[in-house]
This record gives C-alpha cells, sequence and structure tokens, in this order.
C-alpha cells in the first residue's frame, strides 16, 4: 500500500524551479509522497533496533523534503527571508521496531497551519505496517532572536493547500 | 598514567556493589542528582542551537545514569536477566532553547512503576532556567523478542521508592 | 559531472532478486553510483557546517547501498553467514564545507579486497566540486565474537570485479 | 532542589576565570585529564559495540574540555575574537570495541600547534586498555568565512605549553 513513488525519487536531485509554478500539480503529489529510508547500522542501538531518537531526524528529512516539493529550500528561507523552523512540541508513539535493513516510508502531512505554526502529523512505516507515528509542532520564528515571525506567505497558502 | 580523577570516578564508573544495599541513602540522592551535559558541537544544528533529537540523548543518559545510581547497570540486565527497556511514548516541550557551550543539568524523575513499565518525568534546566520537558514511557522487554517482561523485583522496588 | 544517475534511484527499494542474477551487468553500475544525500538540520552543527562526524554516517549509507548493487544484505548477512564488516581504520580529508539544504553525492569505490578485508576509497562531492575524501578499511568479523572470518566467496568476487 | 553536584561541577562548569591565571597549575592537570564517558545505547550501533562514527564525538568532547581547562570557551571565541576550530584531517584506528555500559576515558594531547594549525593526538581507554587512538588536524577559521585566521595569542601559548 505505501511504496515508494516513482515520482518521488525525482524531488531527491535539488528542484530547478525555485518557485511555484506548477505548484496546485506538486500539492497533489506532496500529499501522499513518503520518504524512503533505509535502515543502516548509524540509524541503530545494541537492543538491535532503530534507536528511538533516529526517528526524530527521519522525521525531519521528510518535512524537508515536503517543503522541497513545494518549492521551499529552508537555507535560502534562513538567509532571505530570516524565517527558520524550529519544534516546539514533539509526541512520538512508537508502535513496533525497525531493524537494520528494513525499508521505511516516512510521510509527513499537514494537520493545521497558524500565523507562525505549522503542526505536521507523520508516520514511518515498513510495507502496509505503521512502526511509528508523531505530531510535530513547528514554529517560525527568525533565525537570530529566535522569535516567532510570520510563516512566508505562499509557504503558508502552499501548506494549507495540504490541510 | 591516564586515569579517570578519582572524584569523577566515584559518581561515574560501574558501581562495585550490585545490590540495594545503601538504597535509602542513595535514593534520596537519586532524586535530586541531575545529570551534567556541556553543550558540543555535535549537539547543535546549523540553527545555532542544540538540535531538537539531541535531547533524547541527554534523556537517555539521565535516565541511564538514574539507574546506576540505583546499582542497575542495563549490559549486565540485558545479558543476565534477559530485560532491557524500549521507549514507546515519549512527550517533548522545548521551552527555551540551549546554545554552544552551555552547562545543563538534565534530570530523571520516576512518575509511575507499573508491572512492565515505568515513566519518567525529564526535565533539562540551565541554572534555574528550564529549557525542555518531557515524559518518556518504557516498558522492560525481553531482549530477542521485544515482548514486556515483568521489571526485576528489586529495580521495581528501588523505582518504586522514588516515585 | 556527477549527477545521481536514474538507474541508481530505482536502487532505493528493497532489490526483488538477492542472488547475484545479472550481477556482471549491476556491477558496471556500482562502479558509478553515487549516493545521493540531502543535508538537512541534524548533519550539520552550529558552525553552519555539516558537521565533521556526519560524513561518516554518509560513507556508511554509500558503501551499503554498493553492496545493496551487488544483491547483499547486512541483516541477511549477520544472520545467516554469521558475518559483519566492522570498521578498523579511517581516514577523512576534509576539503571544503556542506551546508544546509546542499544536494550532495557520496561514492564508494573498492580499492582493495583482501580474505577477511575490504577497503574503500569514498567521496563527497557537491556537482563537480569534491568536499571530504576518505579510505575506510572495514574487515569481515563473526557477529558474536568479532573475530575476523572470511568473506563470504560470492561477496568477494562480487567486491574484487569492482576493484 | 536541582542543582549540579559541587564535585562536578567544579570540573565542568563554564570556568569564572577567562584568562590565564593560574595556567601552569592547569596545564599540568590538562595534560593527565581524560574525559570520563559511559557508553549509552545511542553511542551503540545493532552490533552491539560503540558505532564508529560516535568516537568523534568522544573526541570532539576531550578536546573541547580541554580547551575550557585552559580557561578557553568556544562559544565565546567565536563571539569576540571570530575564531573557531573546524577539523580539516582525522585518522582513527579502532583496535578493540566499546560496549553498552563499559566506563571509557578519552584523552586529548596537543601533538602540534601552528600558527592556525593545532594537532591533537587522542585515545579512549577502558581502564589501561587502548580501544581507539586518533590524530586530529584542526584549523582556526573565521566563523563566516570560514578562511583560516590566527589563533588567538593566549590560546596558542596555552596549547603549546601541553606539547
Amino acid at each position: 500500500a505505501c511504496r515508494v513513488p516513482g515520482h518521488l525519487r525525482r524531488e531527491r536531485q535539488r528542484p530547478q524551479v525555485q518557485g511555484f509554478r506548477g505548484l496546485e500539480h506538486k500539492v497533489q503529489h506532496a500529499r501522499v509522497q513518503p520518504w524512503p529510508v533505509r535502515v543502516y547500522y548509524h540509524h541503530t542501538d545494541a537492543g538491535g533496533v532503530v534507536y528511538h531518537g533516529t526517528y526524530l531526524d527521519f522525521f525531519e528529512a521528510a518535512r524537508i523534503e515536503l517543503l522541497h516539493a513545494l518549492g521551499f529550500d529552508l537555507a535560502e528561507m534562513a538567509e532571505t527571508r530570516h524565517a527558520m523552523f524550529i519544534v516546539y512540541r514533539i509526541t512520538v508513539d512508537y508502535h513496533k521496531p525497525a531493524r537494520l535493513s528494513d525499508l521505511l516510508a516516512v510521510t509527513a502531512e499537514i494537520d493545521r497551519v497558524g500565523r507562525a505554526r505549522v503542526v505536521f502529523g507523520q508516520r514511518v512505516l515498513r510495507d502496509a505496517e505503521l512502526l511509528v507515528s508523531a505530531r510535530v509542532e513547528a514554529a517560525c520564528v527568525h533565525p537570530r532572536t529566535l522569535r516567532p515571525v510570520p510563516l512566508p506567505d505562499a509557504l503558508r497558502e502552499g501548506l494549507q493547500a495540504l490541510v
């Protein structure tokens, strides 16, 4: 049910177009695009399973790739728009362990978009099996002061189209 | 030539006594002993602050040191008692960011002890300032099957004395 | 010059065929297949660049993906052949820093294959630019005793074809 | 209620004195003070041993603590002196594996001090046993441009006294 779709892999290259041309088309894909991750030794611990903290890295990857699919780049956003995301709350439920060599699919969906906040619903799946689920609440802040700043308009609109 | 200074060694080395002699005394200390952490580059990210996932490592350290203060060693527990802890739920609230070179104190308190479960309340402080708080729910499982097994009696009693 | 080739991305799915059918064909591709990595916050540090230790994770990923391209899976190798790789020597030269959002290509080439050892030459590139290069010497050991064991024959032959 | 125990605090807190009063005394200690590390799950991998990349974090901790023992703080150095260290070459030899719950001692010695460079010799020991040794070559650079800048005089003198 949850296989890595072909169009996703094209996204791994730095998008040529940084703007919003064709956004409506991309949005549809973004909704269903899981991020594929193979489990390597550096993800695991001596319990023989993926270390529970590693999933936060997987989730971060899937969120960033979702933003890229919308045409947004975090480095560019920090430098030219003086806005960056910080996570201010996270809840993770670990249902089943992942193991070395597993191929996982990591999803990022948009649950809510506020003026300076985004709430993500995220999951890690192995085939049809749900391994881990999370709710990640992120705020948009100024890179230097770390005080909340409004989401760039285009980004907020792009994210709202995914709710 | 290369020895751990004695005063640190007492705090951190593998305890000579694995049992519970003097537990009441230790318990009092365990309740109040936060784990000190200096923030290094490998804890931080390009946002200039501690990466949000790094706190899960800090929390793990404080939990393990609490168990050590009670005379329990996870490696020994896995090998001879066929019991290990896995985290099955975690909620983290990030209040303020920590930065490079900060000296942090990481606490681990026991909120609840069940037959095969322990709930920890954890905090990261910088002096009197609360930076991060978390609720970590862990299950005691068999290292091979990952199925729940009862906490070793002595450990459960030691933990319950801290609730 | 160093773009992520299309055939690589197909490899990110768990290979359907675990054996060596079509090895000769795959070998040719493996020689040139870099592994694509986007730089996320969890790869970086407060210096604003990728943390120097993170490249070891990138290198591990590229080595494991090379083995996968040859039809080998490390989890299966550990369980059924009682053989796993450990790194016993690594030399890394950091030429230029990578930054948040960079798309990197990580290579793994085979420099030498011994009875129980493999020497990898590895590089991290950003477009045509060489950022980091490494020599990684790994030994094949028994998972429990950690004593050297011969490389599985098929794997040694597959690797030697890449020297 | 939640204070770092005094005897640890002395070792780890941000030094009150940023200068070099009493340096000769400190230098003697710095030469022999290894940094203690307990092995937690997040340091290990599914091979049941400490992940080879984790030692780079241990080495970083020992280097930073050596600088602290000399009265230098990296965060302060970056902000007020516009100087930070980056690793440009590292060689690591892994002799024996460390395992969960091991108490390790990590050393940092100064092999050479140049105008803008420092070469460290580092080791990880478990009691008298040498587990890992490394040579770490670091350059002092401007935080923004990443171009080499001379080591602050006082730091260079402090380090040279340790060669």
